[in-house]
């Protein structure tokens, strides 16, 4: 899922010029794509991770080894043709926006196969109709690395079709951090270009001709991460390699799938909990900032959009156990335990629970309903931006806060020019309204999605919990949707398939979604047009 | 609730000039205060429709007079004497805040009196608690034009008290409309100042010296409207004059207290309700049209925040019309009425109900989910600047979608400069910034009401509802608070005072409840500080 695309220099008819790097260099005898090309490589990558874990099922429970193997086979003769018999083509805006939004979607469909040839959803007499629904949901939760299931009997897949499952989460997360680090900031979509001059320092986090090198930096801290909690969490007591391995994929993602219906709530030990919340958080930092610290230059204390992520972080953990406290079912300690898992979980689209069945202390769908609201809170605010983490984003919630405090300052002062300030920097008014654009988008996703999910059935607050946590890549829901359900109880196929649209649109921000048929849209009136009147050279 | 409030000349120590109207002039042996004065003058006009209300019930049922007698004497003595021993001060924007703020809080408390002497609420073992809370509940929704309510004995109270319930929202509509007209706009407050150049023509809607002037002018419209409504509904068969009358006063404000348990259901006659749904729609169109209009300058036709109404208002009932209808419990005919008439309802704020009983067919509580969804949105989204709507107002939702727009195509064109345009005008970034600003605070208001009430023990789906509609003005909300049941059903007595709160809060938009504090701190300050140093003159 890597992406490479450049900063467009002009619009319209941008050229790669002679500085273009080697993966951007024009190959004049291949069909000239940089969808056909991104998708391409997508899928090569992806097929790597359905042959490694068909030979995982095949040393093990051997049931879904076929269904693997074929689906990697056939990902990988589709990607690597679509990669060697395309050449990247220009790079303005809307062809970047093309790319990045088919990538998702055919990644997602060519994802769904394993589960669809394995059967993994012919339980329960499903019809075929069914099934096809049921894995494309699937393959959406974990390409979006949202970590929503209805995967209801977790015996049926093999050993492999389940860490599969898993790979799919860790293959999304590496592609969001590749988007939200090196493509979306300089395409100026939501104003999260603040990034990249947030942290002063030697920079990392340009997508300039060096995009192949940050691309490798970003694997290197991903991979390293990945291991480093496959590792801890198989140090600490309980969980097999199998576990701790299929636990960490989902973990650097802030994923949530897990192999176990009990999720985390299946090993019953504080001190996996303890592990995975200080991989969920730092899953949910700027990727750019744990390069900083690798190389170096630890630059944690000094981001601002961090130290308010804890902040908020921490005053809503205070509030829930507060409130799961004061409601008198649960005493000091577990309202802590499980309080501040979830707070954690669901604070940084992580998605995991430690319930350990429907109605226990962790099951946050039977908490006092405040406590619950501030969970909802949580799960559109999101992780900071350049991580793997979902929803707003607090670097956006940041400048909205400020946004709506000066308004209530400018009504007592109405001559004063307030700019808007986030630390010491004052940002420019163009970004701000991008910030505010993107966040009055997201909600128009959020009602739009909820009035067409409860008009298909579902109930509210099912819904809404469930439109919020798919457009937050977040995961387990509300009421019958909640961490001890699959989305199977609670809702209908037509919103399945509403819900995983939802999962791709947020998990892109938005923006690439509506305008990825644009560069196709042009090709389409290029072709049709006099060659003197074409836009772009062939 | 007169307020006399001028545009705010400089920041700080504005003084009135010589040009001053007669109604600012300073007295300079009557203690200075903006927000006394504006209290007392609210008062008397209260304590007047007490009295008229004191003689109905003589005259009727003669069960309240009393308690109606005596609650008027006192708000007689209390505001005349405020009116009278104070002079208005200073017009600072700060000073203006505190005299709307205090003059609705006050007014409220002053006008659960009859409530209480009447003994109203002393239903079902309530204790004095328990009525105090009630009686503040059943003022604050009468004075905000809100229209929830927990009256559940509709027999207990006389003729007139039940009228006086009625008119506290005719005083309450009638200060919105000078609130919304003359007074929120030049003190920039969430950008509606739009409204005062929407129309060009010869202005009338300008708070300028000739602030009596406009307030006469519009004290005429209202008091026209109310009176057309009322004949009208005496006209149609079914209503008595008592009847008419008493919904004529809610209905020119959009508040939707009715004096009976089933609302407009009681009379189970379509041409009332197509006269109430002329009235709502009537009412939630901005006065200054309406003013012109009367002067022989119709502007209805140019004005795009209305035609914007129209346009969301048709498509909202559309939409519900096309759900109930494909929900299968009604035929089209019923679709047809309950989804039109309660989507006017819900969409000017209006908030009565054709529902006939609990679960027929005008309870929107129990129709399709996404019906309910799209009658949440109209909630709000409200009804036009300007009028006694509430909501957020179709203007500033005019004004956040085409900032959503545009942050898109900024997007495809990085480069571009693309002006906010409503209709041919392009907007000064700052009044687009208070909008967003108010909108932001909006929101924020809906999420801590959430939690509040939520916290407090209520459901997910009725707090929701409760707090949208409380802020919005609307009245009846969803799920357990709906159009056949009151408050008193679906929330404990701490979470109905915190919507009596949100009512006052969203009534006055917001930002003077803020900073109604501002002016009072202020005076405090120059009290204890040195006169040489004090920053008004006293």
């Amino acid at each position: 899922m890597a992406e490479p695309a450049a900063r467009s220099p002009a619009e319209p008819g941008a050229r790669p010029g002679p500085a273009s790097p080697p993966i951007l260099r024009r190959h004049r005898r291949r069909y000239s794509s940089t969808t056909f090309h991104v998708c391409g490589i997508s899928l090569s990558f992806v097929s790597a991770g359905m042959l490694a874990c068909a030979l995982l099922e095949r040393l093990t429970t051997d049931r879904d080894t076929a269904a693997l193997a074929v689906s990697g086979a056939a990902a990988a003769v589709i990607g690597a043709g679509a990669w060697y018999l395309t050449a990247p083509g220009a790079v303005r805006n809307r062809d970047v926006f093309s790319a990045v939004g088919w990538t998702w979607v055919v990644t997602t469909l060519m994802g769904a196969l394993p589960f669809l040839l394995a059967a993994t959803f012919a339980v329960g007499g499903a019809d075929g109709l069914e099934q096809v629904v049921n894995s494309l949901f699937e393959s959406a939760s974990g390409f979006t690395s949202t970590g929503s299931t209805v995967l209801a009997d977790f015996e049926r897949p093999g050993r492999g079709l389940l860490m599969y499952r898993q790979a799919t989460q860790w293959y999304g997360g590496m592609g969001v951090v590749l988007l939200a680090v090196t493509v979306l900031p300089f395409l100026g979509v939501g104003g999260l270009e603040l990034v990249s001059a947030e942290v002063p320092g030697p920079g990392s986090d340009r997508l300039t001709p060096r995009v192949s090198q940050t691309v490798r930096r970003l694997w290197a801290v991903y991979a390293g991460f990945t291991l480093a909690v496959a590792l801890a969490l198989f140090a600490v007591p309980g969980p097999s390699l199998f576990d701790s391995v299929a636990h960490a994929l989902t973990t650097a993602s802030t994923g949530g799938f897990s192999p176990h219906p009990d999720s985390i709530g299946h090993f019953g030990s504080v001190a996996v909990e303890v592990v995975m919340m200080a991989a969920m958080i730092a899953g949910a930092v700027s990727f750019t900032l744990h390069w900083r610290a690798i190389t170096g230059h630890p630059a944690y204390h000094r981001d601002s959009e961090l130290r308010t992520f804890m902040l908020v972080l921490a005053a809503a953990a205070a509030a829930i156990v507060a409130l799961l406290w004061l409601d008198g079912g649960l005493g000091l300690v577990e309202s802590v335990r499980v309080g501040l898992f979830n707070a954690v979980s669901l604070g940084t689209s992580g998605g995991f629970s430690n319930a350990t069945g429907p109605g226990s202390a962790g099951d946050y769908v039977v908490w006092a309903g405040g406590a619950q609201m501030v969970l909802l809170f949580l799960m559109v605010v999101g992780g900071c931006s350049g991580s793997t983490a979902g929803g707003i984003k607090t670097l956006r919630m940041q400048v909205l806060g400020v946004v709506m405090v000066r308004s209530v300052r400018r009504t007592q002062m109405p001559r004063a020019v307030i700019p808007v300030k986030l630390g010491d920097r004052a940002l420019a008014e163009g970004v701000v309204a991008r910030v505010v654009g993107f966040f009055l988008l997201h909600l128009t996703l959020v009602l739009v999605g909820l009035v067409a999910v409860t008009a298909l059935g579902g109930d509210f607050e099912s819904s809404l919990g469930a439109v919020v946590g798919a457009l937050s890549n977040m995961g387990p829901a509300l009421a019958e949707a909640g961490p001890t359900s699959t989305f199977a109880d609670a809702f209908n196929l037509p919103a399945r398939l509403v819900l995983a649209l939802c999962m791709v649109i947020g998990r892109l921000e938005i923006v690439p979604i509506l305008l990825m048929f644009a560069a196709g849209w042009r090709r389409l009136q290029d072709l049709s047009s006099p060659p003197g009147r074409r836009l772009t050279a062939s």
